[in-house]
């Protein structure tokens, strides 16, 4: 059965809670931009693709209940939305991505009827929930032929289905890859603290049948020292101009053993990833989250001693000469990064 | 108040039941040799150094109830009773030197009456006890001379008090350094999958008043980057002729990574983690445990999905050439290790 990370249902948000995963599969129906903000800041719904399309729905939310026909009021609401939602986590670019385009779909349109630009704004949401769609099969369908017939691949957090709208950055090249009939076996580090990597790609990789062993973060280079890792393919949640890249907090761990062990070290991620406005991963801010999730386990059980402190960086960022290939929906871009990823996103080969 | 991780009181074997820490300082009182097999093998008492000294208790634990006057019959159970305790955990080589140590005690007096060789026995294990907690001592002051005022070290698991009689090794550095009057700060790994990191060494470090924060261990690369980390020190279960090293999980992460930010990684571990027996790590057997322990929290709650699969070996092996100086009781060991390590063990200067 497919499942849809996010949806526009019934005049309302449906995500799929993924704090509840892997026990329970659940939906939740979110009609108010606040319980949205919630859920992105909580990680209900998490992953850079994904919270691009929740941001856009969440625009959506805020603006949808105006009842003034007049555009400044309503451009006043807009803004007032948009900064709302853009303002419940720091690092992810789509988040920002997804507001901005409603916001700029709408302000094309500022002389049509409210009603209109309101419809505007839900079918840009919606485009951008379609595009994404495609995005991960393009990503997957370039990314496949770096993938040999029986290539064990490591991977950390989700850059998967419940990352994206239905199919997956890293996780989508490793699907396209088995679709065309090769063998892989994947490797999921678990991903302290919050387990994504457990959690939510053995699930989803399971639930797709592809074969997937869990490790604990630690067993990586333990791994590789040992031979039984062909290639990382890790999603990213900003790709700077030199193509520095943030995303989960070990990514940078990771890059570093696979330059040390000589394995190929890839980054899968949609062109609206990217920030071409900031000229290298210094620039990107990093969203320090509670320490709570590091001294407990997933919300609940404390394990550590009482009054312990922790320092729980949601992020790292991965300097662009670790990183072998950059896979995205417009090809795969290597070094030199600084140009090649302007020519590849614009076209230009 | 000090704590003692194992201890002969009572005629009994009394450890620190580090599976009920950091929630409770439960000590069990144990005087089967199947309960202390039990205790090492579950990590009730575990680390290389606490596991050396209840690996002879253990023995003696094994012979102290034989009846019969002939050393023919009593070797015989002391064979048995030494390989009883020795196949309980395959890595650390204090485990297996412990044994060796009050077997051969036992062997060079073997003319003498049953009851004096079982007391010979018992007495050795005791001095096996005295000369750890000397000899991490001497770990401390040889290894305080490599921490600055205000150094901030990062370390992995647990090579502390609870690693050892009293004191620690990797730890002990650290607490030498501080009784110096140095302010330290600790950076600790939580040390997934069984957290010593964050409930053992989080706990003693506290109660001693040393400034600690733990990380995820996905965050050690992100710390090293950000230029806050000046050194690493870990533990060892085994050290090699060559000075290949094994050690907890992650161990091997954290020596790539300072590699990888030039930051300084040392071992520190007492003389009886030697085992000049074996030319290289490749010879080190690594234990499988239980992958539970990696689906699960604490031999508890189930974070991953149903049937997941983990790989789960608790040791990695860290190369000779990552490790900037081993911190012994005999003085501080650096390359070329193969050289230097005999030189420096056997005190020709």
């Amino acid at each position: 059965m497919n499942i849809r990370t996010i949806d526009w249902k019934n005049d309302k948000v449906r995500i799929i809670d993924q704090r509840s995963l892997p026990q329970k599969l659940v939906y939740l129906d979110i009609d108010k931009p606040s319980d949205l903000r919630r859920a992105i800041r909580s990680m209900q719904v998490r992953g850079a693709p994904a919270l691009g399309a929740a941001a856009a729905l969440g625009v959506y939310l805020g603006v949808k209940g105006y009842m003034g026909v007049g555009w400044q009021g309503f451009s006043r609401r807009l803004k007032s939305a948009a900064k709302y939602i853009a303002s419940s986590r720091p690092t992810a670019r789509n988040l920002f991505w997804g507001v901005e385009r409603v916001v700029l779909a709408a302000e094309k349109n500022k002389n049509k009827p409210i009603a209109v630009i309101k419809k505007i704004i839900l079918d840009e949401a919606k485009k951008i929930m379609r595009e994404d769609a495609l995005s991960c099969r393009k990503i997957g369908s370039y990314g496949s032929s770096l993938i040999k017939e029986g290539s064990r691949v490591l991977t950390v957090c989700n850059a998967g289905i419940l990352a994206t709208i239905d199919y997956g950055t890293a996780l989508g090249v490793i699907y396209s890859a088995c679709s065309h009939g090769k063998k892989v076996k994947v490797f999921s580090c678990e991903t302290r603290p919050l387990l994504q990597g457990s959690r939510l790609s053995c699930w989803e990789l399971s639930r797709r049948g592809v074969d997937v062993a869990m490790i604990a973060d630690n067993t990586a280079s333990s791994l590789m020292a040992g031979g039984k890792v062909d290639m990382v393919i890790a999603g990213a949640d900003r790709i700077a101009a030199n193509g520095d890249t943030a995303n989960k907090i070990g990514t940078l761990n990771l890059a570093i053993l696979s330059r040390y062990h000589k394995i190929p070290f890839y980054i899968a991620a949609p062109e609206s990833t990217f920030d071409l406005s900031i000229k290298s991963g210094e620039q990107i801010k990093i969203e320090m989250r509670d320490p709570r999730e590091v001294t407990g386990i997933l919300f609940k059980k404390t394990t550590a001693p009482e009054g312990a402190r922790a320092i729980n960086p949601a992020f790292d960022v991965t300097p662009h000469r670790l990183i072998s290939a950059i896979i995205t929906d417009k090809g795969i871009i290597r070094g030199p990064y600084l140009r090649n990823i302007k020519k590849i996103l614009s076209g230009r080969r």
